[in-house]
């Protein structure tokens, strides 16, 4: 590894000024914005890199990118995605999600922890390995959607028909982060996710709010029905869904009590008073790690602008999230979310499906996690945090299935994933690119 | 009366084309839309008739128009609104709301029916009047504001400040219908209304929905307040609210009994499968005229949009409207919510009350009242039905205060105020102008 960091050095701007080009360029999945665009430019860089790229459309969907370099006997499959999250609501940025700034030693810019950071991090890695070891010294892999932000709808079918393209040795997936005493963390595992949309509707049309005392009202009708779904101490009702749920290990409660997370730190970051049923230690984190959400993230219905409409609303709508445990899956949600309000009287209140993925989870012992942990012990100098899950999602179970999986990468704890203000530090994406050139070393050997 | 018909007949096309002038100007109190511009207009008309104007801009309100005409003993005073609701849902429009067009004997525009047709027809009455029978024989007072349709926020200022000019002997309300079957319907009173914006915010931003399972979520905190404010079958729940209430005697519920109320019709005009409840009969009636509503008007949290955003919202709004009956006042209402929702453990939501008005009710023996019964009967050859009160609400009380007071109008059962394809019947436009002939005749004699 002679002369790599100070090759990373010597490129600073440039390895900046790229990942600023690839962050000026929007590509919001929901909106279908800018996704071809995208896949260029990174396409483009791939090539340079020496890779073989193939470009996958399935049904229409924005490209799949799959790109292969470097031979040896190991095989690492990396996962990243090119897609964002909308950058709504936009009057809450500092600067505009699509024109990346620095401030303080951050560069902030819709997408660039989540996860073009990590993904322009890696394809550099590969430019400083080569330029100052030699040849890449073990197989990579690289599958880089546009669709994670919206659940991956395509990954799948990919999946499915490319078997042998996906066979490897260990799998780095899309990101990672310092925790917020700065920290590495190392994440074995994603929870699964169910998006569904709840629809209510009633009369023909909306009506005069007169109508009140004896129509039906389809914004009451969701608001009864949602009721049901979750208490105010934040129990999930769903009936049967807990069942699902595994209660975790001592061993695994061992593991958690050990985890380095900062209570009072996070509430003050994240700007809210309490946890849900004021929960503390262990137990707050066995219901963060070890159990499912369902997480209302959209409301909708009637009047929406400023100042008074005395409208009875004749329909309603509810964005819905599940984020699930082993053994759970987005199939048994449905299910269950459907018997459920049948069973509570809600019959009219429709479910849309609007994608979903497993969880999964690895192995603390295999060799390619073993790995991670020697390259973050080279790179920071301590060993890494280790969580046995995400508390987030993402289509690793699609792509790793039983291959070792690890996520690494450049976010922080006030990256602001999904949210206005996203930003990393400079220093973390210079110091992330070390790692990935420490981990292709570490292990081929 | 003499020539009263024939005059309204040769100038029909002029009649329906100044309606149609004023109703493509839009005038949207929420939004502060066209509101100097359509006052103008009104304020042209009536000078034209030989009224004598004052506007009153109240703390930057849109001009409150006062005008007086005509000469005798009683003094009738008649109160219109030139605003009109928001047009929207506009894609559930079959024509554009401000570009008045002519359909199947209709003429559909926003306001046609709330309530510029009423305005025109009253002021196309005085002309014919003047140009067939003379000069108009009793005191009219005009009071026709800009702020109805929110609530009327600066009328009380305006009536407590001039108590002389709403001095009466009858008043004529805004506007009026003809009920299902055609039949022309007189209206004694209106609820009151407390309309109020629910807010609950939980973090300093809107957060990765993965952590659903420990972070408070507005949208939730908002829907479990909800809850708790009225039950799945309709009941009022808010501490105290129901007490205020007064049961209808026996002889208002054998009123109740003599009216036409179609429910078959009904739920086939606007589209609906059953009444809250399946209340039927009088059961039905008490609670649409003798009892309060709880309404939610709009319902805002976290991602609107097309597709999937995984996000935990801070924030959450509910508009919610309350339709009250004597003895509830908007004030009441508010300090009852703050109440009952600290007392269900929601300090968290705050409530901004966004307008009120007060529920009022005549008498059937007035002699207004009368007057109004024989100019339905002398215009459509019929007794009118007479409701106790309208389900909806007005500055009535603010206005009329002891003052017997009357709506009747030219709307009809699928008029669609507050809702897309707004419009009322010519025929009914026409007569309306017959039917205020014989009122300021009868009235006078």
């Amino acid at each position: 590894m002679e002369g790599f960091g100070e090759y990373v050095d010597t490129n600073r701007d440039r390895f900046l000024a790229e990942l600023c080009e690839v962050c000026a360029q929007p590509s919001i999945a929901a909106q279908g914005i800018g996704l071809e665009e995208t896949a260029s430019l990174v396409e483009q860089r791939l090539i340079s890199l020496g890779a073989q790229v193939q470009r996958f459309e399935i049904d229409g969907s924005p490209p799949l990118l799959y790109a292969e370099l470097g031979s040896g006997e190991k095989t690492m499959l990396v996962y990243n995605h090119y897609d964002v999250q909308p950058p709504d609501p936009l009057d809450e940025w500092d600067s505009s999600p699509f024109e990346p700034e620095v401030r303080d030693g951050r560069l902030y810019a819709r997408g660039v922890a989540d996860d073009k950071g990590d993904l322009f991090c890696r394809l550099q890695a590969i430019e400083a390995y080569q330029a100052t070891v030699g040849p890449v010294p073990l197989r990579i892999k690289f599958v880089i959607e546009g669709e994670e932000e919206i659940g991956s709808p395509h990954l799948d079918t990919f999946a499915e028909a490319h078997p042998q393209l996906l066979q490897a040795d260990g799998c780095l997936w899309e990101t990672g982060n310092k925790d917020a005493a700065r920290r590495t963390v190392l994440t074995l595992g994603v929870k699964g996710i169910c998006y569904v949309e709840l629809f209510a509707k009633t009369a023909a049309r909306d009506l005069h709010s007169a109508w009140g005392g004896i129509i039906p009202n389809a914004a009451w009708r969701l608001v009864w029905a949602l009721n049901t779904l979750k208490d105010e101490a934040d129990h999930i009702l769903v009936d049967g869904l807990m069942d699902h749920v595994q209660v975790p290990t001592e061993d695994e409660l061992a593991q958690l009590a050990s985890l380095p997370f900062d209570e009072d730190q996070e509430r003050e970051s994240l700007g809210f008073s309490r946890y849900v049923r004021d929960l503390t230690g262990v137990d707050l984190l066995v219901k963060h790690f070890y159990e499912p959400t369902c997480t209302i993230c959209g409301l909708k219905s009637g009047y929406l602008e400023e100042g008074v409409k005395t409208v009875l609303p004749n329909r309603a709508m509810a964005k819905v999230d599940f984020r699930l445990v082993p053994d759970l899956t987005p199939d048994l949600v449905v299910e269950l979310l459907r018997k459920h309000l049948d069973g509570q009287g809600f019959e009219d209140i429709s479910i849309t499906a609007k994608g979903g993925l497993m969880p999964a989870r690895s192995s603390l012992d295999a060799p390619f996690v073993q790995a991670c942990v020697a390259a973050c012990e080279a790179t920071y100098g301590e060993e890494p945090i280790i969580y046995p899950t995400s508390p987030g999602s993402g289509p690793l179970y699609t792509l790793s299935r039983e291959t070792p999986a690890v996520m690494a990468g450049v976010a922080h704890a006030d990256s602001r994933l999904h949210a206005p203000n996203e930003n990393i530090y400079l220093q973390d994406y210079f110091e992330g690119i070390r790692f990935i050139g420490e981990l292709i070393h570490r292990f081929a050997a």
